[in-house]
């Protein structure tokens, strides 16, 4: 983890902590990397309660809800897929917030619609839920890692 | 990751591929951790469906199954927690194997009897259920760490 992602991280905790928030977490991509920030710092269970790891869309319809059309339709790495993930996941766990990241790792699965390194994240809070896509270049690890990073971004923007 | 953790996933993942098998996550203290190094190898969406971080105790009742009674009168840090978990993961996702992980990562939250550092492991099959109990002492990231490679080790052995 890099300094400044561990200082978001330490923000997040405080900020969430004081306020009495909670979070639960939608990833695909991220393969659970987003949670394990979450809950990287002494405390985390005060606002985490957990979160899904939906990389099979079959899970992302049965763990998470989101409508069988969306993934046909839009596909898995989509704005809907996204907000579906958040929304679904802020709703299964009983959170106030959520957040959620799909996209395409690589170094297979890129298309020239959807190339390797982009990405859907979103949040999903009482007041609406927010969708922002991103293209990170790199390899897997390089992806990943910036999805992680934008997603604690968003989360953080979320709150502010 | 060191290079003898990155050597069991590339095992795994070697041998999870050429059998067809498919696997589950069910985790707790590792917050997604286990889910994030079975998905760190490109093709890995071949075996790994998906996982629940079940950090709060309502989490791992909704989202895995696990009986009230086991958390009420055996705790979510138990050998009975951990059987349930993996059952849940590997009912709820559909898949051949899951791996539960439960523990105390510490700083806070140990007692005499279940001190910080005790972890609880479990593997379902088609065959059986598998647990194990391990002390790591250490920190919260190492005693973390060594939780996600007793698992991926646990993870081996139930497809040995």
């Amino acid at each position: 983890m890099s300094v400044s992602e561990a200082k978001i991280i330490a923000d997040l905790a405080s900020r969430l902590t004081a306020r009495g928030l909670t979070v639960a977490t939608a990833e695909s991509l991220t393969g659970g990397r987003v949670a394990a920030a979450l809950t990287s710092r002494p405390g985390s269970s005060a606002y985490f309660q957990g979160g899904v790891v939906a990389y099979a869309n079959q899970a992302k319809i049965d763990l998470l809800g989101v409508p069988a059309e969306v993934l046909a339709l839009k596909g898995a790495v989509s704005e809907e897929c996204a907000r579906a993930m958040a929304e679904g996941a802020r709703r299964r766990l009983g959170t106030l917030l959520a957040v959620a990241t799909t996209g395409i790792a690589g170094p297979d699965g890129g298309s020239p619609a959807k190339p390797v390194g982009l990405v859907w994240l979103a949040t999903a809070t009482d007041r609406d839920t927010r969708a922002v896509g991103r293209f990170f270049p790199g390899d897997r690890a390089t992806v990943t890692r910036l999805a992680v990073r934008a997603a604690l971004e968003l989360l953080s923007e979320a709150i502010a």
